[in-house]
């Protein structure tokens, strides 16, 4: 069944998209349907807001990522970057550009991943745009947040001797990416006649398809007593975000190839294609777990919580930012994470 | 002077076009470099959201509108939103997708755009994404705002006997547009040797190229003592605006033709193209100015306001939405307005 977006026009398929919508968070005054959607303002708390913009092509190729998925993903990883400063996410709005090429159908897909992200998180769609575009899918979610007044955690607060952690664990989502690819290639040539064999490498593909946000590492942390000092969240690749922290805070730091986390599934993966899985892990992006820095005064709590790695620490500025290697050697650690603006995009093999 | 975006990268780009921003809002505590924005809940105050998406080849067209214009026109639509919330915008986000057609020079002229409305409208740029795209120019912005508790003005509030009014003038968007595609395919025949002549619609390309959302209405309903009852900007064309107006409302209303404002330029215009100019102004779009009703009992107050005229009132549903022709004819209302997701998106006229 194939049902024109033309037949419904604008207004009337973002009225299909969003009908039924229950506002859950008591800041969400009034949500789509006006010229802006209207929320309160939480007694005593301050607002984050985020914004993404994912173009079809570049962000992702619908050949193997359903658009359900996608939905869910555009959503988490706006959520995670609220997480990611200490906040709650609360509102969503969604903007849409549509090829003739989608359907009615294919939008109610989009949005029922969008909306179970939503009921997961429990943030609200308040409002949106969609309209048609010459080329493709493009999806811009903007999300609200709201964190107690002084407790975001920015990017600029790492101090010498801090300590380095990770959440979950890294380069899995690369992975999948790299799993996915190479079947899509593989099925160019076959005529689509063999089903890709995915078995014992679900993981990577859960990673790339269907992300999370760290709501729980932010919950644990806060019911610990720990503040971060510093604090990010994975998107673009451990050296790239540990970078823009030193930076920011205008420090170094030393990280351990033995303590990065690394999921099994990852390992093999890796390789099978012939690839340093710590360069991978160093560099893949798109994993969404967080990196946040801790006073050495919390080693011992950060040190026994759940999914929490120590992976190093934080220096003066003059020693640069390293990984030490296994064998005792140490690297200058480079942004070579996935930069969309660079020639080349694909992250360093080995 | 070109210099490829590439040789800066994500990051670079964004640190250039945002460097020497300065915050002007009290409430704009941290802007871009981190995960998210932080801004402060002004007491007594709630917030609005609003966002747009603009995409090349649907809502623009590179050929005739420079960039520097571009970036102004789609900050300020999006403030155009906020007041007609009865709002004042504050803070936005900009995100863009960029192909490689594109210089650094260039998005520092969209910036530029982006930049100048923000200082003329007491708006900050707190953050925004950036990105490659394989086909053109994506721009999403996202503006956010705040109104005194309570104040909100939203579209369903209008009541029967209320007056109908809209600011300036309706039409001169849509025909600077007309005037700019039939320079356009004009040149394209000619080699470009000749300039397009624009004597005497100056202000017609003005009012498509560079619109500004009307502050001072909003500004002059307070000093006034006038709260309207509904609100909303015409982005889509009146009769499309109205119709939103009192389907929300679940009311009817009867405008006049006579009483709708058109510019001297708008009828000349019409008049070389053949097109019935009430028809354009009620179904043009791009004017950005304010229709809202207010009680009957505000007459006096709003006949004598500056740059705004009353066109019309509202009526019980069962009479419907109607024009009243000068001739005394009754017309129902259509929404023939410019509707991107419809198969003909032109506006029809006469």
């Amino acid at each position: 069944m194939r049902t024109e977006i033309a037949t419904l026009g604008e207004f009337g398929l973002i009225r299909h998209l969003t009908e039924g919508i229950q506002l859950q968070n008591e800041s969400s005054l009034y949500g789509v349907g006006d010229d802006a959607a209207v929320l309160s303002c939480p007694a005593g708390r301050e607002l984050l807001v985020t914004t993404d913009l994912l173009l079809e092509g570049v962000h992702f190729d619908l050949t193997y990522v359903p658009l359900k998925h996608l939905g869910y993903k555009a959503a988490v990883v706006n959520f995670s970057d609220i997480y990611a400063m200490n906040g709650t996410p609360r509102q969503i709005t969604v903007s849409l550009g549509l090829s003739k090429r989608f359907s009615v159908e294919d939008m109610e897909a989009l949005y029922a991943g969008i909306r179970l992200a939503c009921d997961s998180y429990g943030v609200d769609i308040v409002g949106g745009d969609t309209t048609s575009s010459l080329t493709g899918l493009t999806i811009s979610i903007t999300c609200i947040g709201d964190v107690e007044k002084g407790q975001a955690v920015y990017r600029n607060g790492a101090r010498e001797t801090d300590l380095v952690c990770v959440s979950g664990d890294l380069g899995a989502a690369y992975m999948g990416l790299q799993l996915l690819e190479r079947e899509k290639t593989a099925l160019e040539g076959s005529g689509n006649d063999i089903q890709p064999d995915f078995a014992g490498k679900e993981y990577l593909l859960e990673r790339q398809l269907k992300p999370e946000a760290r709501r729980d590492i932010i919950r644990r942390l806060a019911e610990a007593g720990v503040r971060p000092t510093a604090m990010m969240d994975i998107s673009d690749g451990l050296s790239s975000e540990l970078l823009h922290i030193c930076k920011q805070s205008k420090t170094g730091c030393r990280i351990y190839e033995e303590h990065i986390p690394i999921d099994y599934q990852t390992a093999v993966m890796a390789e099978e294609l012939n690839m340093n899985v710590t360069t991978c892990a160093l560099n893949g992006g798109e994993d969404y777990e967080l990196l946040f820095t801790v006073p050495i005064g919390d080693h011992e709590k950060v040190a026994e919580m759940k999914d929490v790695r120590l992976i190093g620490h934080i220096t003066k500025p003059e020693l640069g930012c390293a990984l030490i290697t296994r064998d005792g050697q140490e690297f200058e650690l480079k942004a070579q994470g996935w930069n969309p603006l660079a020639d080349d995009s694909t992250p360093a093999a080995q």
